[in-house]
Parts: structure tokens; C-alpha cells; sequence
């Protein structure tokens, strides 16, 4: 919590060596040590309110919009009709917002494991926070993989918004929940998590697309560009129980009309197909990792 | 050049306020203050060497090539058949590193206004700067925007390499340098600038667009991921004299096989279709500013 200095919060990571990114503070808005992680909400000078868990951000209210859109929209538009979705983590509810955008989707259930970042969100992040008021929306506040351990066939689109493997997510990152996320889903079920960063884990990446492949019959890899996360840039880990999903072309596509109507500011279609379009040291990377239904490798 | 402190370099522009990118300094490795700009070049501690001008960092050794590959080869791939290009700053050599790796390319002009940038690239940043060696090299030091207007219907492609529209290089930001260089093609003649970053310059961006589209039928924008660019992205300015030509399905595409060869790290065709395909943010603001070939818009 000692990571803002004359006027700038620096976030500092031995998962990034030698790079930071800073953000000039307008204001602390909040402190706090919750029993799971250190809370930091600021005001900053042109990125709008920053949660910041553990001295990592975790989002901006300028930025977010970016990772949440393509975290939930990637793999509810890859399914054909998602009507019960589960969301582990998410504790700021922009996932889940999005999420509640498809009329398809008849019931959200988010676990999140503490419950001072959802309250922190609904008073400093209303945009992202809105989506708990929704009657579709139910929430445990608990261990996402033990929640999961407890739900079998339940779902059909599993989403983990996760902080970093470093802390209280790091078993989100592991091949144990994946076998756990497949039992918990419903035939031809989708999970999509976090995937961290191509430019700067990439032995990660690869590491855990080997195992999706050893659980799920397709597999494959994207990622968005976000200015506040490092290198600018995040990725998604998206698997499928139906042998036949193809990621790159969803069958659910958005109109022009309907990008605007639902009020998405980064995700369409066309970015959607391009999201799996890996540059060429990753692809070379992980052209091994990625299913056969992935056109890019 | 008071930039470093703590062993960590720093960003700070009023270009990108509130916000800014650290990288940690192993070792100064040359300070120079040219008739241009301040000269900066240290050794990173996890981005290679780093040239810095004017206290904005230029370009890295380890994330260097997904610019220099885009600002080459969207314009190169873009054009049926280009033999003779201009490059319009660049003095570290990387884009003509990228040009010259096109066997149709016969000759390749440089004209770089500080000749202290090309001096300090060959000694500190030799992976870029090979391309002086080169025998299709012909390089001029001077002004662009002079060197330009007396130059007519002579280039298939003209790429410029410039740093951002403060200093040196503010007037190839401007309609007039777009008209010269229109001057300077020869039919059917492609022009590719460094565009700046839609998160932070859509206006400029948009102005660009604008005064673009009144000059050349065919005009486009592009992006890139580079994580030491600010906001980790930097797009790119294209126009065409040719009004079929339809930048997102290039006449010319590149093989797997040979972007292993030619060692391309970041380019290859589905890249370069994808790189025009803009999230919902900015395509709003710039469809009425692209052409009409443009699918994305």
C-alpha cells in the first residue's frame, strides 16, 4: 500500500521486471486490508477510479471496458445459446455487466472470495458495479474453486476474472480447476479465464494451453490491448466441450445497430475474429498448444 | 536527459498526461545533445538497449520489431509490385531493415535529419541499423519535408518513421507534408506514417483521417501492439493513389514458411488484415473519416 509517491502510484511486480506503469493520484479514495489482499481505490488524473488489489490494477474506470467486453463477450458469442453463466472472481462486476448484455443469459451466478472488493466497487466503480442490482444475478461470496468443486453439469459458460497467479487467484492458473471447470459444465460448455500477457508470460501461457489440450477438445488463445494492464496488453485462455466450436467464428454475431444499442465500446465481430490472430512469435510459440479448429496456426 | 532517477528511466510528456512507462537502467551507454534533439542510449534491464529522443522512448530491442514490421510491410505487402521506396526519418534503420526484405524492392532512399540518431543506432543497436550496409541503401541526412518537395513521381511507397508531432518532426504531421508526398509517388503509390494511438490522440488521428481522405482515394488507419509505446499500441496513417486498392485484402501475401525465413516477428498476413480492424471506440469516431474500401467501417 506504499506504492504512491509524489502524487504517482507505480505498480511495481516481479512478474514484469525492469518496466512499470505509473498513474498520476488524484485522490485516495479508499484503504484497506481486507482479510484477503491490500484495497486501493484512487482518483487518478485521467484514467478516471483505479482498484488497485496487492499493488496490481485491476481496473480503470477510462480502460475497463476493454478487458471486461472481450472476457465475457468471447465466450458467450462462441456459444450458441448460454442461458446459466458462472463467474469466479469478477469482484467488480464488470464481467458480470457485460455478461446481463445477452438476453439469451437467464441467470449469472458470480463467486467471488471477498466480499470488500465487491463493496469498494459499488461505491467507487458504479459503472462496473450496476450489474448486482439485476435480478438475474446471484452471488456467493466464497472460494471459487471450491464453489466449482460443488457444481457439477450446472453451466453453460464459465468465466474467471482473475487477478494474477500470484496470491489469492494462483489456483485459478492451475490444471486442477480446468478438470474441475469441465465437470461443472454443461454438455458443449465454454470456459474462458484470464490469461495473462503473450509479451511477458509466455512459458505460462503455453504451460496452460498444453493442459486445456489434455481436457478439452478445443482450445485456443486470444488477447486485447488495454493501456493500464502491463505491456499494454491481456489475454484469454477459451476452451470448449463441443469438438466443433470454431472460436474464430462465432456463431452468435452482433450488428452495427446492436454494438451501439448495448453500449460496447471495444468488442464487434470483426474484433472478435481477430482476437485469436496471433503475432508471429507467439504463434510460433504456441501453434502446438492451440486445437486444430483454430484457423491461425 | 534528467529523465533517469533511481535507476529507472521515465516517460513523462504532456502528450500521454497523467500516465507513464518506466524501465529500469542497467548502464548509460551514450548522452548526446544533437543540433536536433537530446540523445539518449541505455542498456534496460529487461528491453535490450533503448534509444530515447527528447526523453520519449523511440524504439527497444526487445519489442522494436512489431512497429518497424507494421510501418513496412502494410504499406509494402499493400502494393503489387514496389521497386523503389523512401524512408522519411527512421534513422535507426529498422524499417529498412523490414523494406529491404522485400526482393522486389530495388532501391530504398533514407532521409533522416539527425545524422547523430544513424551514429549512435550503429553502434548501440547494430540488429537495426544492418540496413545502412546494405547496397539498395541510399541514405540523406536533411529535411523530410524538403527532401520530399524535390523529389516528383519518383516512389511506389513512402514510410514514415517520424517520433510524435512535437519537435523535429511536428510539420510530417501536417496536410502540406500529405500533398508533397502525393507529389512524390508514382501512380498507384502508397503512403504509410507512424499514426499515434487512438487511446490518447483520436483527435489528431481523426485530422489526419480528414485531410487524408481529400487527397488520396484510398485511405486507411492501422495498429499495433508494442509494449514501450505509451498505452502499449501505436497505429499507422496509410493512403493510396490507387482507388481499388483494398489495404485489409493485400495483393500480396506472405507464406508461413517465409516470414520464418525472412524472420518476421510480428507480421504475417492474418496481422495485417486484422491490424484494420478497429474496437468499437475508435471506429465510431473514424468510419466517416476511412475510405470506402474499408470493411470495417
Amino acid at each position: 500500500m506504499n506504492s504512491i509517491k509524489d502524487g504517482w502510484f507505480t505498480e511495481f511486480s516481479e512478474m514484469w521486471p525492469g518496466q512499470c506503469m505509473s498513474l498520476q493520484v488524484e485522490e485516495v479514495l479508499h484503504k484497506e486490508k481486507s482479510d484477503y489482499q491490500d484495497i486501493l481505490v484512487f482518483k487518478s488524473k485521467s484514467y478516471g477510479n483505479v482498484l488497485v488489489l496487492d499493488g496490481i490494477i485491476q481496473c480503470t474506470e477510462r480502460d475497463e471496458f476493454s478487458y471486461q467486453e472481450m472476457l465475457a463477450h468471447l465466450p458467450l458469442f462462441s456459444h450458441s445459446n448460454p442461458k446459466k453463466v458462472l463467474i469466479i472472481g469478477g469482484g467488480d462486476g464488470g464481467v458480470a455487466r457485460e455478461v446481463l448484455k445477452h438476453d439469451c443469459v437467464e441467470e449469472v451466478h458470480m463467486c467471488e472470495i471477498d466480499e470488500r472488493v465487491i463493496e469498494a466497487s459499488k461505491k467507487y466503480l458504479p459503472q462496473m458495479a450496476s450489474s448486482f442490482s439485476d435480478p438475474r444475478m446471484k452471488l456467493y461470496i466464497g472460494d471459487g474453486f471450491k464453489y466449482i468443486s460443488q457444481h457439477e453439469g450446472e453451466f453453460d459458460v464459465i468465466v474467471t476474472d482473475s487477478s494474477d497467479p500470484i496470491g489469492p487467484a494462483s489456483s485459478l492458473f492451475e490444471k486442477q480447476y480446468y478438470e474441475l471447470m469441465k465437470k461443472a459444465l454443461r454438455p458443449n460448455g465454454i470456459v474462458c479465464s484470464q490469461g495473462e500477457c503473450m509479451w511477458i508470460h509466455m512459458d505460462l501461457i503455453k504451460g496452460m494451453l498444453e493442459f486445456c489440450g489434455s481436457l478439452y477438445p478445443s482450445v485456443s488463445y486470444a488477447y486485447t490491448a488495454i493501456p493500464t494492464y502491463p505491456c499494454g496488453q491481456i489475454g484469454f485462455v477459451i476452451c470448449s466441450l463441443d469438438p466443433d466450436t470454431d472460436f474464430e467464428n462465432p456463431p452468435r454475431e452482433i450488428s452495427p445497430a446492436d454494438t451501439e444499442r448495448l453500449n460496447l465500446r471495444y468488442y464487434n465481430t470483426d474484433i472478435h475474429k481477430c482476437a485469436f490472430k496471433l503475432p508471429e512469435f507467439a504463434r510460433r510459440v504456441l501453434k502446438g498448444q492451440k486445437s486444430k479448429t483454430s484457423n491461425c496456426c
